[in-house]
């Protein structure tokens, strides 16, 4: 893969040039997307800017996100060739952190559950995940150092486990989803994929002008809470391996790791949040799936016909319960510096029929808080298997610096 | 005014029909819109639907609202001919429920200070106010029943209590800011305007599916805080009179009214409304103010100017005083039934150069809670003055009866 912090170093030395640094990029982009299907489509005469932190990077925009200079397509196509006039607010704050945008990566239609054809870079016949799909196998494949993504039910942290990449889908709203197709607006966040947890901090730092969410060179042993989601059902055996695995590295590397117990209403939570996000998505697809219902994607459609029932009280409920497990899971995480957790239920499930199970990610995307996936175990077929490293809200400099410690245990 | 209530019971009882109900709003649009200008445009030929409790409605759609079937050009040279591909959730909502969308209104450039050529109806030398200056305009000249306009400082209930309509900010995403041009995502809120509080409340509870924001034919008196909003300087004699005009007649017709002081952090938090505004909108606005800098409305792109220099810490440090102040509030608002308070410091500034001053709105925004307007007297030059009703947060049901009962002691 392609390290974002090993790049800016070189440029920033004058070892490499900007330049050099994004022909690196087309390189592999020309050499493996044909096969690995990552990019819709990628400008293959972009340019590196002279200046700013990440000048020289090149990154890849999930299809939901609008851009000026590409369609934004939503993997719809209702969305066929349709150009935003604006760049989003987060792709603009690429562009002056000296990013080049070099194309935009695949994304399941509406970032739900029709997926695409993109294939997973570790294993050919294995899904890479959604709904991120592109932004992941992108970085996975080693074409890009750099790529958005978003999360809605699993959609950042999932593809990078099955992919096995590093990733973070941070603190609610720390980047705006303006500009964004929304699925469910108390939901929908903002994600950055890299080759380590390092790298992807670096780019969250840029792209927000906050230089304390990069990870220091020495970082602290964390105090660990282990969550198993018994709520969510029982993981695969590759799964709870990888989960015990980076307990266990994290233990040996100095942690305090112990098994932590959620609050029932941390459990009702997880049950609530297809409430919320049906609802929602129902309003925020209110044109498409009324107006445009033939040409939806099948999955989607059949599961907004499904939820078509939702009442506004049942939605008043769940937010209500979603407000009382943010303030359990607050309380919670007064005792620990982060909780360790299952990223998918293993590995990449064989095919491209499915993206995969979001149901260990749901609950932390509703609460709002940080989460950053760490590459634990390869598993039979050459197929990665990530954890979830999860500060409280707002803490995102916390969970970036434990999920580095995490990863760094892990390599030893 | 046309009451949506009074065209409501006409089109069920089969006094009215639809088409005759559209054809009087077209009839008065081809009157009068000439001379006020509230409309961007607006289709001469919309046809009634024919089921719904709001068909035969027509409602004018404020311009940065996305609409499929008009352009939605902001306010703002850089959106000329921006013809958006879907209706945001809120027009769905409203063609769900039987409205047809008659037109757009005009709109402060991007929803901030650059003015419109909107007259005021009820003395064409003054402003209607800003930012929804086309919305309240249409409504209060008697064009159309409804219209939808959105606040991020004042921008609802200044305008309406400027040309003397009721109208809504409901509770922070009571409706979806989906396909609304952005300014601010912690302020942004969509809002109503109608003939009467209740024709506000009806067409809010259509849009929203939720019966219990209708408001009964008997309201109980209310327990009354009357805010003088110190903290904001003192209002114009008009303003004044009116606070204490509504404060006195809803006593008299059996409220209980008692001057309410603000806890200190309410206050903090009306003064750093501006740091969370303006950190938003240099994201919200990145691509227009960094790539179209020129083309940029000149009251808007000056105050972006003066607000360049602000951190990260900055914003974090007033959004932990918003969270605070909230919770403040919320106390307070345990006390009585709802807050009575300043719409605007006084009546409508003459000529058309500057919208008013949002300076008693604003806190209320930022604290997310439902705000009613209600014209309360009528000042020198026939110029309107109203006051606000405010509910705790998702109160919204006792907001507008509460409003409904002041409404009804002032028409005594």
């Amino acid at each position: 893969m392609l390290s974002l912090a090993d790049l800016q170093r070189r440029i920033a030395s004058g070892e490499l040039s900007t330049d050099a640094a994004l022909a690196q990029t087309q390189h592999a982009i020309a050499a493996q997307d044909k096969t690995i299907g990552a990019f819709v489509r990628h400008d293959d005469k972009a340019r590196a800017q002279t200046a700013g932190p990440l000048r020289g990077i090149a990154v890849g925009i999930k299809d939901i996100i609008d851009t000026a200079g590409f369609p934004t397509e939503m993997g719809a196509a209702i969305y066929r060739g349709h150009q935003p006039r604006a760049d989003a607010p987060v792709v603009m704050a690429l562009k002056q952190a000296g990013a080049t945008i070099i194309g935009k990566t695949t994304t399941t239609a509406f970032a739900a559950n029709d997926p695409t054809p993109t294939l997973n870079p570790r294993n050919h016949s294995h899904t890479p995940g959604g709904s991120s799909s592109g932004s992941a196998a992108a970085v996975a494949a080693g074409m890009i150092p750099l790529a958005l993504g978003t999360q809605t039910g699993g959609s950042v942290i999932r593809p990078a486990s099955f992919c096995g990449v590093p990733a973070i889908k941070p603190s609610y709203r720390l980047l705006p989803t303006v500009g964004v197709k929304c699925f469910s607006w108390t939901l929908d966040t903002v994600g950055l994929f890299g080759a380590g947890v390092r790298d992807v901090a670096l780019g969250l730092a840029a792209m927000t002008r906050r230089p304390d969410l990069v990870v220091p060179s020495a970082v602290a042993a964390p105090r660990i809470g282990v969550v198993t989601q018994a709520f969510a059902g029982a993981p695969d055996p590759s799964g709870a391996e990888a989960l015990q695995t980076a307990a266990r590295v994290a233990e040996r590397a100095g942690a305090t790791v112990r098994e932590l117990a959620m609050p029932e209403i941390v459990a009702e939570a997880w049950r609530i949040h297809p409430v919320v996000q049906e609802f929602e998505a129902h309003q925020s697809f209110a044109w498409e799936y009324g107006q445009n219902y033939d040409a939806m994607p099948p999955l989607l459609r059949g599961r907004l016909d499904e939820s078509k029932g939702g009442t506004p009280a049942e939605y008043d409920a769940a937010m209500a319960v979603t407000l009382r497990a943010r303030q359990a899971l607050a309380a919670v995480l007064a005792e620990v510096d982060v909780l360790l957790t299952l990223s998918a239920p293993g590995a990449a499930p064989a095919g491209l029929a499915s993206t995969g199970d979001p149901r260990y990610n749901r609950l932390w995307t509703l609460m709002g808080v940080p989460c950053v996936n760490v590459p634990t175990l390869v598993a039979a077929g050459g197929l990665p298997v990530g954890v979830t490293v999860i500060a409280g809200f707002g803490d995102d400099a916390k969970a970036l610096a434990a999920a580095s410690f995490v990863e760094d245990a892990l390599a030893k």
